[in-house]
């Protein structure tokens, strides 16, 4: 019986290891191994070259300023902030958002739940289907602790029969969130009929599985006009839902936005007034570092639309760069940069030169300056990047260039650890990632 | 002064930890911390769903396959492998190319090579250039212990004049090749007057850079014949530097191949017929797991064209599979697999379903089946891949996909540990990786 081994002591086992060695990529050198305590008294200095490079660096004022801009935003329409975890998968990051007054964290797998779990986050709204045996089991395993509170996502009969059939055997009850998609999009109901029969498998289920909320993605959508039709829909659906008595948590959950439509989201929900009877859950995660990318287009129209945003000292700031030696200057217009498919994001734009910093003790620069603005990264390789330059400017081998980023989830993932650095490229923590 | 903790016991403390948790993508559940062996112990079946899915996995059989056939072609033509460890940076993997008979490892930074050092490789062709502070001095500290045989690549005056300058105080010898690129491609000389000012250089600095060879990256080309003129210049530049006594190292060096061309980089530096002068060391490293995109296409035309390939029983085999949840079948064509850009390579093809598997104790499948073959990915986000199937396809909730995947690299880097299996899906040990 699985359930044997279900118990609060041995989920307390599931302590990760935090001590860290010189082996992680991007950092400097030490024997043994330390924790991010110990590692911050080496006092290492980006600008002094203490960190072997390619190195993905946070920058703390930055980090800290969006951290407080989401959950300023979020407040300030009443809804609730369960930041996507997903993005950086880094506990020290999750602690953060916790405390600066988030509802809770999002994920996407049982895995990622269980990293949080083991981390201490006590509230996860897993935006995902859970599937699978050994997944299911993860879940069975921490929902055993009466403080843990965990909700997933339903979109077929067929998934909530495995449900079922899975956790009544435990007569443990598992929460989950109905989930409608739309037409051509990725998971959800697509129409009356798929949600009937979700409801109706619910039933037979009622004692194991607890419907508490509805759920969208408005991401798989790219017009304004679809997302609010989208949105209001699941705002219909929620209030029908609520009339027949549906939902086994007062008050229901309704749940939306990732990173690039959060704040119509916060509009349509904000606008249903619910009142007490649904709490309204927003998901962006990528606010964490924002980018140079996607996500600065889409902040860029929040700013110019949105009365709250408008309203705030400065909007979301790049918090996330990789730094990079310049190899070689081969060609007159071309300098090879050792970053790499294996260092940064690719899929969203390539990594684009945000600083130029040339070092040394002598002849070297005293502060990182801006990078030529035509600077261009034209091919990324596993470990290489080309950049095109003009034939005048003073880039030499041995040249750093701090890259801005399009698309921080498949940066993150690359890094096992990220110093985070002061005003002063100072490192003053190290963030560890569990990918 | 760093040279100060440069000193053979301190190296020795670059040991890795190798207690893995469950914390871990893709493996089962187990309480605190276990090495691969006690892994092992648990009796994991993919097919029985012990494994949280999605989950990397290696093939045992296919992998030593690839082992030997690539270890036996070099071989033939009585040239070095030197296995490129960026492809999967698995030590233990490296430890099974140098059992099979590899002269090396290659690596591509400063980074995995320290990491290689701790795992008890001892000799490295870098087959990059080293750049920076902290690297230069990573490398430092390993060529202190004089079992460790290390070579770098340079091709700037810039570049040479940096390490000298660095290994100069501390009285060390760095060994270096000499790259030789092609104008429009990366790193390398591109013409006399650079390869000239980098002897220049490397004369000033000889006490303490020393050239050992010569170096190409054809995979920058496409081309057959421009590939073989490369790598005849290449020949032709050795045979000038012997002449003129440049090399330090008797026999001298002469490398290329990355996992496309090796074929051809095999006859041309076999047809040299440089004797004992020469070491020529070749140096693909996606051979290992092979795939079924880009390299399947190299190994066809390899496979039809070399007659030493075609005279051995079979090519390469795709040794390394993700395997993945169905998690929702929202429309008739339409299946969503919990699969991401977080979990396969994405950059050189998506990843194509190769085995169809229905768990379940009673009503399950024995054993996998062949997967559609009209079953296509066409888009895949951070955690979901969007399945185009038929609308009669037997494609349910909660059924295992195994894919083969394209880009080895690129997948290997998004798994910190991989499940290796038996024919009979079973976990017969754990492979870590170190990115």
């Amino acid at each position: 019986m699985e359930i044997s081994y279900v118990n609060n002591d041995q989920q307390m086992q599931l302590v990760p290891l935090t001590a860290i060695t010189s082996l992680n990529k991007g950092l400097g050198f030490f024997e043994g191994a330390l924790d991010p305590d110990g590692i911050v008294q080496l006092n290492w200095n980006l600008l002094r070259e203490d960190l072997s490079l390619p190195s993905a660096v946070l920058y703390e004022e930055r980090l800290q300023h969006n951290l407080d801009w989401m959950q300023q935003f979020i407040t300030a329409y009443g809804l609730k902030l369960a930041p996507h975890g997903k993005t950086a998968m880094a506990p020290k990051l999750f602690a953060r958002q916790l405390q600066a007054g988030a509802w809770g964290i999002t994920l996407a797998t049982a895995h990622q739940t269980q990293i949080a779990y083991a981390h201490g986050v006590r509230r996860v709204l897993m935006a995902n289907q859970l599937v699978g045996k050994a997944n299911m089991a993860t879940i069975a395993r921490l929902i055993n602790d009466p403080s843990f509170e965990y909700y997933c996502l339903v979109d077929s009969a067929a998934q909530v029969e495995q449900l079922g059939a899975y956790f009544s055997q435990y007569r443990q009850r598992l929460n989950v969130l109905l989930e409608l998609g739309v037409a051509g999009g990725r998971t959800g109901v697509r129409d009356n009929d798929q949600l009937q029969a979700v409801l109706a498998s619910l039933s037979r289920w009622s004692a194991s599985i607890a419907l508490c909320g509805v759920e969208v993605y408005e991401g798989v959508l790219e017009e304004e006009l679809a997302i609010r039709k989208y949105l209001q829909n699941a705002v219909e659906v929620t209030r029908r839902l609520l009339a027949e008595e549906s939902f086994r948590r007062s008050p229901a959950l309704i749940s939306g936005a990732g990173s690039a439509w959060y704040d119509v989201v916060a509009e349509v929900f904000s606008a249903a007034n619910f009142g007490n009877t649904v709490e309204a859950v927003l998901r962006p995660g990528c606010y964490l570092t924002h980018d140079i990318g996607a996500y600065q287009k889409a902040q860029t129209r929040i700013l110019q639309h949105n009365p709250i945003a408008r309203s705030m000292a400065s909007g979301l700031l790049p918090a996330l760069q990789v730094w990079a030696y310049v190899q070689s200057v081969p060609e007159a217009n071309r300098a090879i940069v050792a970053l790499g498919k294996r260092d940064a994001a690719f899929d969203a734009g390539f990594p684009v030169p945000a600083l130029h910093f040339r070092p040394g003790f002598r002849f070297g620069d005293a502060v990182p300056k801006k990078a030529g603005e035509h600077w261009t990264v034209t091919k990324m390789m596993d470990q290489h990047s080309y950049l095109q330059i003009s034939a005048d400017d003073d880039l030499r081998v041995g040249d750093m260039i701090g890259f801005d980023i399009s698309h921080p989830c498949l940066t993150f993932d690359k890094w096992r650890t990220l110093p985070v650095l002061n005003s002063q490229y100072q490192v003053m923590d190290i963030v560890q990632t569990f990918f």
